[in-house]
């Protein structure tokens, strides 16, 4: 295999691998948040614009783990320095 | 093995390795999620439409990782810039 | 082994894994809510209908999850780019 | 090893391995679901035809997981494309 | 080693594990609702019948996944159709 | 290692592996249903009756998982159809 | 390694493997189901017959899956019959 | 490597494999049927005379999986019955 | 492979991995956090602003794992320090 | 290699893991059952000896399997028949 | 290779996984303790400030193991002794 | 690599492995037992030397299981029968 | 691979290895222990210099088995004497 | 790889992971009993003597387990006694 070659299969299959493992964390992260919000409604609902407004302000923190992982795997596909420099030195 | 197969067979293992355990996070945070809202629902029937409503929104967040991972693994099948390299290559 | 054979090979594997690895996280999930559906049926009867509407909102928002590993699963059985790619070449 | 042999032993091996680990997660949801809905019968007995009716449906949702696998499972063992390619291929 | 001992191999270890693993879930599953439903019976001894009827109605609904195993593994091992084939391609 | 041994070697293994895993499953659910028992009998003692006989058919249910491994497992050494074609292949 | 080596192997590591896993399920099984009786009695003792008498018969069940692993273990030591089958080869 | 050492490498791996696997297990459970017996005896005392004997005889049961396990490794280290084999194949 | 490809190959591989790893701890401890946050509002609405602000005060904190992630990611990707030698090596 | 070295490697790697993993059940389940005897004596100080006398018997049962483990590492160092009848074999 | 490239192969992946794995443990007990926090705010508010005091403290002291991590990792990557020698050896 | 290598390698990993896993189990076990004790104590303060007595009895035979670890590991090093053998071997 | 190349890719991946996953544990543990100090400052706030004082001393205690894993991580890398003897040998 | 790397290169390695495994237990288990120690005091404060001084002694017993592998780690490395005879066998 030549080095195009394996560059690529790695990239792809880093890209895939780094969201695939990135999403589970911020996913049950935020569905235990979610979960506790919905009971903390339920028991208080005099305060639940107060609860709505940190819940998403929190999701939002816990989402941005996925969110890095996510520019982590686009920039492996679409933006790879790696591949860009192996590509300018086959055209060079 | 030449270039194609290898970028092909990595492509096709990552799609499907990608969404496979990207879908174990979601799907255990919106169950959860569900499981207490539902919860909530029976334990103040009053809030049930503040409650459904938190409810869907955040589920549309936890759903979102697994959507970043549909995207990455439809990216993989349907729109790999790796392989269309290698065609391009191939074609020129 | 040639091209064809390892693309198939990878299919095949790649294509059964998916489904069972993207079964487990949406069973769990919808077991877990489910459950959790017929403990408020009970706690609260008079809200059954309003319960029962949510649960199935809900869980078919969880099964979209094992339903995209289901898509990628058959895409990579029935309308695989790469096999189709391999099958033109031979062919041509 | 032919092209014939790797495919046959890759359909096989995935076909088994599929159901078995797509067997884990519907079972365990199911069982789950199940002994909840025993749990809020003997709790409230005169909500027991609306629970039973709302578990039957919910385990044919959470059963849906486990049919997926197996109609995967079935395709690669009785309808798989790949297997009749090589066929359709050795036969011409 | 030739077609047949590959095919032979693959299919009497893919039986095996298939049933071992395939198994693992609907016990667990079994075993939760069998005891919930115990605890039931003792909780509310006047709907026996209905608890138990549920029981073994939804006991059967876990079991099928655990029959879906065992099918797969029965046909692997009696009514191998990749087997068939290579059996036909020696006697022919 | 001709045919013969690679077969018999296959089917050891997995004859033992089968009934190994599959016993955790099984002996798991069962001690779980049965520590349940008694604490239903000791809640309810005027019970008892129900609850043995609900016990036992359902333990048999889950034995019944621990048995198609055993099945499994005693097909691969003593009825082995796959040794059985290499046997007569050889005495031919 | 000739086959007589491969056999008694695989025999030895096979029989040593499946009564060491196969041991874990039933053990805490056994132990979960045991530690619920003597907390049983402990709450009922007038019921300290009945629940032992349930107690040992559940367990003779639950013994049931450690011994089958243990049947397949002394088989694959004393009455191998693949084993037989290479020492009859080699004496004939 | 001879098939001597072969077997011995095998057997004296496999021997403490199998003792090592096989403790955990009997020892967990009896360790939690142990610390119920204590909690039992505490809130029963005038039952600790019961108690003690049903625990022993438990933990006897338990212990026999952990005597499986050990018999088995004994087997290995000084009757195997394969060694035995290969050291009269070799004085022959 | 030359020396480039193999340094480029394990930078890309290690970035995502990096962050895929590192985002699992955060995203569940930020989770948890949020979770107990909304259900301390829930508690003592008094002092939502308090509880808020060291929420996010500590989120912050567990962040920072994160970000450590994140920056040794993008170093590896965009600042790699052997990259640059190996590249300045072979313009040299 | 010749065999004694690969026999004196086996054993030295068997002896070391043997009661390494042999270890963990029986400490972990002699940790609780004294958690558990010490909460006893706490609960109820009048039968300090009862639960004491019981905790240490129950404590040698638990040990044993240790000792198990500890017995079988020793004989494959100090008392290993293997290596005696390798020993044997070069000094005749 | 050449060592030039192992050693910078090593400590690239080196570097990442140290502060991936590093930074689980700190981001999970963070988490917990604020989450305990805000829980021990909304209980006592009297003593908000000795709480948020010794949480910060505590944080930092937490936060210690995963900077021990960050300090490593970037050793390795931008004052690597080993990497050092190499590139002096290689000047001189 | 010759014999004494092997067997000097082999040593020194089984003597690090065996006392890393080894001190697992008993330090969850002390740790775990010494937490009831300290709760015991809060709970019981007229008993605390009973408890204290019992505590210390206890951790001993729990300390028991990660000595035999530590002898286990340091004959490996410092007394180890199969590297003297091949020491003398070596000298004669 | 020369062996200064061998040791000093050995040193790195170790040095990082080894406080990765030595601050698991203490992470997880400090954790746990202020989570707790702050529940019980919360609970007993006059006595919250006592349980500041004594909750300092123990997460030093706790620290201690990080710095442990610190210490041998530097030495690996600053001072490691097989490093050195290779260094000595090769100018020597 | 001669002799000498061997030896070092598995010295270093299992230097690293024996300290880094074995600080994972006692790490747990003390932050455990620390935590329960502070609820133990704010429970009764009046026995915070008894109590600490408790603690403190049970630390150091928990903390031994981390020494044996810290003693262990420290002997690899630098009283190493393999290491030693090799060097004495090359300057001899």
């Amino acid at each position: 295999m030549d080095s195009n070659t394996v560059i690529a299969a790695v990239s792809i299959f880093t890209a895939g691998i780094t969201i695939a493992i990135g999403s589970i964390g911020p996913a049950l992260g935020e569905g235990r948040a979610l979960a506790q919000a919905l009971s903390a409604i339920a028991q208080q609902p005099d305060e639940a614009s107060t609860i709505t407004r940190t819940l998403f302000v929190g999701l939002a923190m816990v989402e941005s783990t996925a969110i890095y992982c996510f520019v982590i795997s686009m920039i492996l596909i679409f933006a790879n320095p790696f591949w860009n420099h192996f590509m300018q030195a086959a055209t060079r």
